[in-house]
């Protein structure tokens, strides 16, 4: 298998729609990586490591040195965005990373400016631009940025493309008509048809080129049969939707943590507090009902109440997003969890979680370019269910249960990384280490 | 291999050194529990689910429909104490279960009178009791529980036996001679060899008449060669040590976490505020000792802090325990996590867990019961690793690294049920639902 | 002076419109206290000392030994609802107190049963009932209104009345025309205007007997000029609004603490979780809006941005109530204070208050209504500000700044007894003691 | 009284023992705000405001221009250290302040180099330094601290001078003979009797020459006999000890609050972490005890048991110091509160204060300097309970309780102010602002 993979070769080109916070602290990030001033913390494909074999194999190796990975010195970034700031500039505005560090790093970003958005206001309520291409209908739209990209990869030398969604959450979307086949689809385009959001012009451009399309927004995006079949045709990885960072993560982690050990879960009230851009679109009814519907299923898929339902059948799940300008890009999550154990005596857990939304973010726009063009090059294509792992809500085959546990999702992603190359799966079983019992068994 | 294991067929006689807290919290419970007065939550054996198969097939049976185990109904239970209370009276003076509770179970617990314990006050410093076994040396100890064993066994018709451990954090001892193999322990029994804790006398007899024993304290126990080898010659599976309850439970959930998404960790600092007679005798710095030892381990193990110096080399870890009787056995946990991400930046976790030490508890005893007396019945023996799911220090073959992920815990876990009973083990791959992909590959 | 207060002779009245979860908690404890089941913890009238003369004198009597208040055993408690159940049944049905206390005294609180409201479903959504007072007009139920308080007082042979608000927030109203005088106040209840709410009906009708009127609400009710006005002619005690517990209390115990040390605020972002009736009700936004009101004013009044604008000129403020079934009347609120000191640098304090509304409540109904009956009993008439330390949003005088802090509060307070008794005031300047010091002065 | 106050008039030297963390932090924001790159927030001298006259005539000026202190232009720094590097060096090393404001008041804080301490290992035992005095004699160690002092005076043209002690905690000692008398203390001094700390050195320097000496750490110091005679003999201001910042600030603002509400309290337990010099020499048994002593007397000096048993006379009281080098520093405490209200149920306070400890310590110093300063002026020596504001443990007349409550302390220090200006003192009583009682009245 791992001998059919495409090698690394030559250029790799990440494009975000919305060079806004989380971008700006990836391409700032990457270039001081370059330079020897920080580190990427966060990303597995450049700290995480990967157990080969026995464990008394002691095989532990990095993973960008298992898999062929492209090499940071081989990324080039662009993007598009409503505003015209240049990557520095918006960087600077974000008040993410300190100005000094930015300024270690400032021709590099000032370098890179952004493209026309393809926008529309009533998407996206609370945010304003007017950097934003003009064209008679959404087909010219998609051809803009069809042209974009390949005037990209030519003007850079690019021998890869890959996009990751960055900007804002759209409005809540339910999948109608337009969404069903590729040629409703394409008729919606050439008709301006309303169900057809503009993060779904970028996804079909890409896809149509044959581009890995990453979404890291709840929007639905490319969650729709009409791009899912594209995506088959044009042997295109796609994925999404939603960067599960902060109080997400925290769910899917300390989830599975109670449901391993059979105790019950009466209530988690959520709080979020947040004073960035993000915060200030969700602030709006219309945008969080897109981010709540994302938030609330987890505990749902995890828990799994209708196979457990003395544990999980009756539990108040309530997620409150509050816009809180003091905090800045510095979100603070607070959740409350009360679980009951042995004969139903009660017990709270509560968390704190000081936390920085793009600094979470931005490893995990590393990790889904490197691995989208990874299953580019492996000949994977369509949904790439093994990276869930970085979405809030994971996108599946249709009739799948999504695996929102996170310790399951790193299981699968480890175990497609160990397939691609040819090392055998990790079961955790383990009973070869006791001899006596194996020739029992 | 499933047709092999013999069937739970008559009673199981569960013995517990130690009826305070928990074992009497565990008591109560089931019997409320046959009564249909409660819910055995917080046990995997009786609550827990298991994921068959493929995900399409959707069969999640209850662990104990798909494993032989011992019923409840069939459960006799006993026990030692250095007090002479009978199981009622014990659980009324441990505060854990509503006194209105206990009465409804009361001739059940009442029936229930502790044997004389094997003790010595200076292996436990602050405890005190005069319910106590006199005899010349420590092999005649050993042969008096081994007696009082069978008496019970025949007293209440019992087809097998189980000893688990639910008495007190002895001092901290290291490895010696008298431990190395059968015959020097077993002088040692006869020198009244200091080396020679109380614990080990239980094991000791319970070991040598192939009857299960599992170690709910950080104590060394059975966890010597000795002991090891003596299981393997009786066929008697053991296990250990240190029930993982509380902020251990959390750390072995949290740290994984962490470590899926490559964050890197600069401190730990874990408080602790309890009020009970386990907190009184943690108080005392030889016995707490042995604890920090065991609690310490976790997050080295799950970091490994050697293949991923850049996150987890310089970890500031330290964990206090203060009596506070204003808890009672409400145990409460404070962790502050230094943790950081992206290019550095720095955030925090804070996680306050108002936890119940003995609610947590009582299940463990009850799954690790009725676990170990179906290994015992599959023919596995020795040390049982597949249970470290439950411990906080999870006893290992020599030179094999100890898991205390608590999620790889589970897999091996459950993977070593399939396996008993000829299902397919879960590797979480999964790339079989994509059927274009698996044509390529 | 208080050779002038006439003694409180003979038995006292206290009616709550209102008999929910607050009124049943405070007649169920002032019963279980009569028959020393329990301690009026939380009362200042019972519980509470206050120091005399010099702090070398160690003069530090309880505020019942000092001043002359009602005695428990003099107090016969009746009350209005909308529910026909009686108070065991109410407060069995608010689980606030343990049904084992409620069953100690049940023939007591069986025996009083709710007279009829005064209701009307348009100014409190959430809320339904059918125990109601029908008339054609306003100043009927007013008439009605009277007669109940005359005949409970004559039925229970009373020598003195009080009424304490206990019933639910009102919707958001603003002070109108029909407030503005007597006439027009009674001419709105004679023809049904819409601004008089139902709390008016009852403050009015209280008012006009000349029984002290204390609201625990935050709806406008008696601070309205008309009924200010009617209670001075008729020498009538009253006060309100609000009572202060639970996050509120808490935040004017802080601030001020803040304040006191010149420390800078940026935002304070309070979150609360609670489960009972008073949590259903404000999660409508209609009676949130008159809550919210009360909650925000609070720290303006206290920091005072006008005179501090470099400190509290910029505070980001936000209060948020959250219905959350699991917590039951056990409210619990988490604050998150952004803070700056020498040379701005930042901090955050954070608060958890696993608090329970009816317990913080109950003795604040006691206290007022003992209070209120000396003030009427000593000639004070009109809104008692010296009250302010009971209310999250203190009635004033007009045109005075309401005092927020508690401590402040607290200190008009015991300074009004002391100058009731003759006693002398307390400044705390206490130079004297330092005898040097005096002479140069 | 207020036209005898000296003018403040020429410079005025301020002289820290120990130019550490919290002297440097309090140097380079005094030389910031002077160049107006940053504000003195946390100072009431400096930000503070007071309320003069009544309500309603709203005077509210700052409290530097009410009465007559320094200004910041007129003060000069200067101070000893065991170790040799200059203030700009040594605020570096104390990590508090960036370094970019660091750099911006470089030449300032390079001119200030610290004199050879007195210091003697023996009394801090896990700090070190070799910038030390040498001499056969504490006496002749005093001698040269008093010529440190009068030649800091002339070279710096200065009219006053004020001592205050920023130093680290000392060893745990007990008052003794030693102490008792001005000829005793002499005595020992010429004897090295080891009851004689270097702190005590520094305060008889300073009181001999009638320079105001004010105590920052818990050290006994000037709180023994022999000093208090000799500030008297001498007019000269003295007051102490410990700086009241962090938890122990946070204590005396929440317990008075409880206090207030008469609300029972069962337990309370403090945890810290920090990370800096002084939660290094902390973590010495021997230095906390010392520390200890001052944080616990607190509460009982504030809920006064004896007056009030049944709320307060059974409180479990722990306070844990831990050094935990991540947190720098950033002290973070972490209370959990276990208080009880009406009929005794409990509720829980967690107060989780992310501080900074020389941020905090910084504006205290300069407030102790200049109200001693303005005290000496006045002609008001020896102890000044008025400071008590300032202080986790006042230093108070023989035999008179010290008064903890944040909130008395402050009315102590401001009506002390405005008896000094010739102002009325406050009360809060107010009855006037409700004309038709004062008539009653």
């Amino acid at each position: 298998m791992h001998n059919t993979i495409e090698k690394a070769e030559g250029k790799l080109g990440i494009l975000t729609p919305g060079l806004g916070a989380v971008a700006t602290t990836l391409i700032a990030g990457v270039e001081a990586v370059k330079k020897n001033l920080a580190q990427p913390v966060g990303s597995l494909t450049q700290m995480g490591n990967i157990r080969l074999g026995k464990r008394t194999e002691n095989r532990n190796p990095k993973i960008k040195d298992f898999v062929p990975l492209a090499d940071l010195n081989d990324i080039v970034f662009g993007g598009w965005d409503v505003y015209n700031d240049n990557v520095f500039e918006a960087a600077l505005k974000a008040k993410v990373i300190e100005p000094m560090m930015l300024h270690a790093v400032k021709s590099e970003l000032e370098a890179i400016k952004p493209m026309k958005a393809v926008f529309d206001r009533s998407y996206v309520s609370n945010l304003d631009g007017d950097h934003i291409k003009q064209a008679a209908t959404k087909a010219d739209l998609a051809q803009m940025v069809m042209d974009d990209i390949e005037n990209f990869k030519e003007a850079n030398d690019c021998s890869r493309m890959v996009l990751v969604w960055c900007g804002s959450t759209e409005i809540y979307l339910e999948p109608s008509a337009a969404h069903e086949t590729i040629e409703s689809f394409e008729e919606g385009l050439r008709n301006n048809n309303p169900a057809i959001a503009p993060s779904m012009i970028y996804a079909y451009a890409a896809i149509k080129l044959g581009v890995p399309f990453m979404n890291g927004a709840p929007n639905l995006t490319c969650d729709i049969p009409a791009l899912i079949e594209l995506a088959k045709q044009t042997n295109t990885p796609i994925g999404g939707k939603d960067f599960k960072t902060g109080q997400t993560l925290m769910k899917t982690i300390l989830a599975p943590g109670l449901q391993a050990r059979a105790l019950g879960v009466k209530g988690w009230f959520s709080s979020n507090i947040l004073g960035n851009r993000d915060g200030y679109v969700l602030d709006h009814p219309d945008n969080f009902k897109t981010k709540e519907v994302s938030k609330l299923s987890v505990l749902e898929d995890i828990f799994q109440p209708e196979t457990n339902p003395e544990l999980y059948g009756d539990i108040y799940h309530k997620v409150r997003i509050n816009y809180y300008p003091p905090a800045g890009d510095n979100k603070e999550s607070w959740d409350n969890i009360d679980i009951f154990g042995w004969m139903g005596y009660q017990m709270q857990i509560k968390v704190n979680f000081l936390c920085r939304d793009s600094i979470l973010a931005a490893p995990l726009v590393l990790d889904l370019a490197l691995f989208s063009d990874l299953a580019k090059r492996a000949g994977m294509s369509g949904i790439q269910e093994w990276l869930s792992f970085y979405f809030k809500s994971p996108q599946t085959a249709p009739g799948l249960h999504p695996e929102h546990d996170i310790f399951k999702q790193l299981i699968k992603l480890q175990n497609t990384l160990r397939h691609l190359m040819g090392e055998d799966l990790i079961t955790h079983l383990g009973l070869e280490y006791y001899e006596d019992l194996t020739e029992v068994l």
